[in-house]
């Protein structure tokens, strides 16, 4: 991975601050992307256009030498912080640790994301130290243009994606059928959990991780994020959708399918032919230059022509497409370009979703999902999986 | 979990603020705790001793009328979050709905925790709210006192710990070894990467989720965060520490054992010797009343006697006890109380680890950690695993 940084020099230079900081752990991709390193406990980072300094503890100091893109490692006792503590107290003498290490890579003012600590934040700036919210997100915007290794990293992603989507669809569709329920070969009813377990162990083994998996059927699934629990129904649409986070890479993919065993009812077979065609319509419209609310506006247009509401013109409907269209992909598995109503336009190297989906409360849900990468003339499926609802 | 917030209003009325304020996702443990819900993205909730309120998405709305412990669910949308960004833009729109939402609550003034995002804290007190981080972590403090039900939490997540424990103590002491590495019935040398996937299948069939799991041997586990790679060594310690939290309850738990197929050097027997020893004192260490820094200061004593430096004593030492004896376990891996220099009182029902070790560049490193619920009478230890470094 080798970001290029200067459009955050260039967001610098406009803002008239000197650096970009950061106190946070490894839920942080920004840092991550930045640094170039994480930790499981809060660290702190400033990026200039200069340099990029890490301020760590001493358990982290050893790995973050060796591994943080950062011109500067520093720990708290490079400051003092024993003496700090007996003079100041503990909480002070951090700040002051802090506001060294700021002074010492030359800056009096900082950006800061939004969601930065406002403790931090106040605790710098009665150090005298100007702390502004970035509002733009500029490190997220430029996250979301992805280098040629990080799409390789996402395609690794999704192969484990589809390695665990064909065995979701092999027990649900393998599935017996007794009472309206699935039942497995040991005549057990299978399970939201069991599906969700051995979809989990299926991407262990390709070295990704999740515990969010989504397997939800009948009435279940008109939740759009509800994860799913209890045997699955025959019949009904079981929505499965998986966002794998590969171990290594820590880069996501993210893919939904839409499961039938048996005979879906014509509602529901007919929500899903509609969100199907809405899902080939938001692939017609990518390109770059289009916005991502115009690719958000095509799977609109569709289920309004089927007569399907949806949240954006009725933001209090729980029932047709009650989310949007899509979003990017990265280190975080929800990230810019949005493919939603305000979306900007889409450049190449946009790894985005297109995820249209249709829900009936007390009924159920379809959904279908592919990820793809936004190309000079069009967009590249990353995705290599079948969408059928019923075999 | 029926947790008890009379500490929370205590601490509202001392501070002379309205209520304690949140706008986090599913990271947020104090959140979770107090709205009793949690969702994937941010969403804003507020606690007063009166009523508590959450503010969502309209996807969430469904999940959080069902789950959340609030008194009021409210939507973006009920606050005509459409019409106010056509009035003012999206970005002035949600700071404007999040103000009347506050206000609705009664509140002009609110506590955060110090992770709270400074951009939403600012945005309120553009809005005139008063925004108070909390320095005293209230939440977490309160969190820290776990009931019998949470106990439970911690010790099914336990029992699935020593399951994938075993499992791994089962590749490391059952494999056959080969020009100083172990390798599997295969042939194939036994990697950190397998013996770590092996854990979280196990994990992942007992209804946990891991993805942290360090399996370090040889020079690798001197350093105590680093996960290990590679060929396992014959003869070395092999640190695997374990920190599953459960799937259903979102409880963890934590263990770590060191074992070594063959025959490890006598340095290595002696820092195992002296660690056992350093752990049973802190063990004895453990009543209510005690301070979590006289359990740490019970590890560093034994280290002393034995000639092991300290990163108590010497910040900088990359050598001998270079951690804390433990720290809290419950809906975080790491919380209350310290069991550290600075270390408060430890009261019956905190739930904490207790794990020295002792490191050596170059050489290795070995823990022992088991997790304990501090009793009115002494502690209660939750763990159930043999501890010994050769079998």
């Amino acid at each position: 991975m080798d970001p290029d940084f200067s459009q955050l020099d260039e967001f610098l230079e406009d803002s008239g601050v000197d650096g970009y900081a950061f106190h946070d752990d490894d839920s942080n991709s920004d840092l991550y992307y930045l640094a170039g390193f994480d930790a499981p406990d809060p660290f702190f980072a400033v990026y200039t256009p200069a340099q990029t300094g890490v301020l760590v503890s001493p358990l982290e100091y050893g790995r973050a030498s060796k591994a943080a893109r950062a011109d500067v490692v520093a720990r708290h006792s490079d400051y003092d912080l024993q003496a700090k503590r007996e003079e100041y107290g503990p909480r002070a003498a951090k700040e002051r640790v802090l506001a060294e290490f700021v002074a010492d890579l030359g800056c009096e003012s900082l950006a800061v994301g939004e969601r930065f600590p406002v403790g931090t934040a106040d605790a710098l700036r009665d150090h005298e130290i100007t702390v502004e919210p970035d509002e733009d997100n500029v490190v997220e915007d430029i996250r979301a243009t992805k280098t040629e290794a990080e799409i390789e990293h996402v395609r690794e992603a999704q192969r484990a994606n589809e390695a665990a989507m064909a065995r979701a669809e092999e027990l649900i569709r393998g599935a017996d059928r007794e009472d309206g329920v699935l039942v497995r070969d040991d005549g057990q009813p299978l399970t939201s959990e069991y599906v969700r377990q051995e979809i989990e162990i299926e991407l262990l083994r390709h070295g990704c991780a999740l515990d969010d998996t989504i397997v939800a059927g009948g009435a279940q699934a008109a939740d759009a994020h509800e994860r799913g629990s209890g045997p699955l129904p025959a019949d009904d649409p079981v929505v499965v959708d998986i966002f794998p986070r590969s171990k290594d890479s820590k880069y996501h993919s993210d893919m939904t399918r839409t499961f039938a065993n048996g005979d879906p009812s014509d509602a529901h077979r007919e929500r899903y032919a509609v969100t199907r065609a809405a899902f080939e319509a938001a692939l017609d419209a990518i390109e770059p230059g289009v916005t991502g609310e115009a690719v958000n506006q095509a799977v609109i247009d569709v289920f309004d022509d089927h007569g399907y509401p949806n949240v954006f013109a009725d933001p209090d409907t729980e029932s047709g497409f009650i989310h949007s269209t899509g979003h990017g992909v990265g280190l975080d598995v929800h990230e810019m370009p949005a493919v939603s109503q305000g979306g900007d336009e889409l450049h190449a190297g946009n790894v985005i979703t297109i995820e249209p989906g249709l829900y009936e409360p007390g009924e159920g849900g379809v959904r279908i999902e592919d990820i793809v990468v936004v190309t000079e003339d069009g967009y590249e499926n990353l995705t290599d999986y079948e969408i059928a609802l019923t075999d």
